[in-house]
C-alpha cells in the first residue's frame, strides 16, 4: 500500500517569537510526507520552479518520498513568508508569492493512478478535481482547503466535497464554509455536503472527528516546546492518513489510533523550525510518545 | 461527607444571541452548589441583600442546599450583568454592583467548622482567607478566582495559594498569573506557587489537569447546545468536588472521574439560561451523558 499526496512545495520564510529562518524547505505536500513516509510509501506530485535548491531534491528522496511526479518547471517556487506571535496559534502571512503554482496542472505516472490512499492537501480545488480524476480506483479520499479557496472557488470546493470521504479543516475553515459558529454543527453541516467524515484540527486544542457512527473527541498532545506551528495540519494530515493506509482496514479503533498518531506526529512538528524535527523523526520515537500521549488522556 | 463552598449569591442579567433575561439567581456559589448537590451535602456560605427574592431562597432549600450560613445583611444583593456573542465563549462584563458584598465577613457555624471539602469560589482573596482559618482539619481546598484579584491583589492570592490544595483557573487566569503563555508552562509555575494541583478550565476545549504525578488532558463534551455559559466554570467544580468528597480517596482514578463528572455537569449547565438546566439535573442524567461523553473521548 502507498500514498499519493497533491499539494505545495515551498520555500517558507517565518519569524517567530524564537527566531527567523529564511527559505526552508516546507509546503502542504512536504509536511504531510514527512510524516506519512514512517508508515507507507509516499508519492508526492507537487511543481517546484528553476530556483528550487538542488540539496532539497536530494533531502526529499533521502527520507524516502518518491518524487517522480514532482514537475520542475520555468519560474520561481511557491513562496510564503509569515509571522507566528504570542501564543503562536495563529499565523500572520506577510506575503505569498504563487510562482509556478499558477500554472500548475498535476500529472502521474500510469503505475501512480492505482494508488487507492489519495490526500488533496492545500491547492486550488480545481487543481484537485483535476488530480483525482486521474486516479483509478481511490479507497481513501482526503481533503484539506482554506480559507482563500472557501471565499473565491466555494463552487469548486463544493462539487469536490461531493467526490472525497474525508474533509479535513482547521476550526475557522470549518465554521466559514459551513456558516455554523458551534464545531458540532459545523460539522454536520459538512458531513451534509458529502464527506461521510469531516476532521476538525483546533490547533493547540486538538482534533474533533465527526461522522454518522461516531463522534471523537481529543485534545493535543500537552507540550511546553512550541517553536514554529507551520505544517502541523499537514503533518497531523500524514501521521493520520499514513497509519490508516497501513493498517488497511477502516473502523472506529483504526480511525481514532490514526488521529492519535497524527496528534502525536504534529507535536514532533511543532518543536522545531520547519522540518528539522520531523525529518529526524523515527517511528519508534513516534510510538513512545503515544504511548505517554495516551496516558495523558486516557480516563 | 459534606462541602463547603464560600462564594457569591448574585443577581445576574445576561444577555445571548438566544435571548435575555434579568435578575436571575446566579453567582459562584450558586452555580457550584446546582452541580455539587447531585454527590453530596452543600453548606452554602454567602451574602444577600435585603432586595434578595424570598423565592430564591425557598428555591435553593429546596435542591437541598445548606443556607445556615448564608447571611442576609442590609443593602442590595450583588448584581452582575453581561453580554454574550458569536461563539458564546467570553463573556462581556457591561455592569458589576458590589453592594453587600464590600462589607462580607463571612462566618461558619461551629459544626461546620469541621467539614473536611473546601470551595472558595471567586471573591476577595482576603475574604477567601479569612474563611479558611476558621476551618479545623480541611482535607481538600480548592480555589477559584479571577483577573481583578489577580491584578488587584495579587500578594493576597499569592498567600493563599501556598495554604490550597487545587488552583481552578481559567486558561486567562492561569497565563495572567503565572506570567506564562504555554499552559503546561503556566501549570507548571502555578504548582511552584503552592497548590499540590492546578486544574486549567478551557471553556469549549476541556480542561488541563497537572500534579507532579500526572497530567491528564480532556476536551470538552461535544455540544451544539449552547445557549448560556454563565457558571459553566463553577458547575464543573461542582461535580468535581462532589464526585471527589462522595469517592472519599483521592488518587488519579478517583481525579480523573472527577473531571469527567465536573465536564459533563458543564455540559447541562450551558444548555439553557441561569440554573435553569442544572436545577432540574438528576444524577441518573448526568451517569448517562457521562457514559455518552466516554465513548466520544476513549481511544
Amino acid at each position: 500500500m502507498s500514498i499519493l499526496v497533491l499539494g505545495t512545495v515551498a520555500l517558507d520564510t517565518v519569524k517567530t517569537p524564537f527566531g527567523e529562518r529564511k527559505h526552508m524547505l516546507g509546503g502542504s505536500a512536504v509536511h504531510f510526507a514527512m510524516s506519512c513516509r514512517l508508515f507507507t510509501d509516499v508519492n508526492l506530485v507537487a511543481i517546484i520552479g528553476a530556483d528550487f535548491p538542488q540539496k532539497y531534491i536530494h533531502f526529499l528522496s533521502q527520507k524516502g518520498i518518491i518524487l517522480t511526479s514532482l514537475i520542475r518547471s520555468q519560474g520561481k517556487t511557491f513562496k510564503w513568508k509569515g509571522e507566528y506571535k504570542g501564543d503562536l496559534n495563529s499565523a500572520l502571512t506577510l506575503s505569498t508569492e504563487l510562482g509556478v503554482l499558477s500554472t500548475f496542472r498535476p500529472s502521474v505516472l500510469k503505475e501512480q493512478r492505482n494508488i487507492r490512499y489519495v490526500f488533496l492537501a492545500n491547492l486550488d480545488p480545481d487543481i484537485q478535481r483535476h488530480l483525482l480524476r486521474h486516479m483509478r480506483l481511490p479507497r481513501l479520499v482526503a481533503l484539506d482547503s482554506m480559507n482563500y479557496w472557501i471565499q473565491h472557488r466555494r463552487k469548486s470546493l463544493l462539487r469536490l466535497l461531493k467526490k472525497v470521504n474525508i474533509y479535513v479543516a482547521n476550526d475557522q475553515e470549518a465554521r466559514s464554509l459551513s456558516g455554523e459558529v458551534n464545531l458540532i454543527k459545523a460539522a454536520k453541516a459538512l458531513r451534509i455536503l458529502g464527506p461521510q467524515m469531516v476532521l476538525i484540527k483546533k490547533g493547540e486544542h486538538g482534533v474533533l472527528f465527526y461522522s454518522d457512527k461516531f463522534i471523537f473527541s481529543l485534545p493535543a498532545y500537552p507540550t511546553e516546546k512550541v517553536i514554529d506551528p507551520t505544517g502541523a495540519g499537514d503533518t497531523f494530515a500524514g501521521g493520520f492518513m499514513g497509519y490508516l493506509c497501513k493498517a488497511k482496514n477502516m473502523n472506529e479503533t483504526s480511525l481514532k489510533k490514526a488521529i492519535v498518531f497524527g496528534t502525536v506526529a504534529a507535536s514532533f512538528n511543532v518543536e522545531d523550525f520547519g522540518l528539522n524535527r520531523t525529518s529526524r523523526l523515527s517511528i519508534q520515537e513516534l510510538s513512545e510518545r503515544t504511548a505517554k500521549f495516551r496516558k495523558c488522556v486516557s480516563i
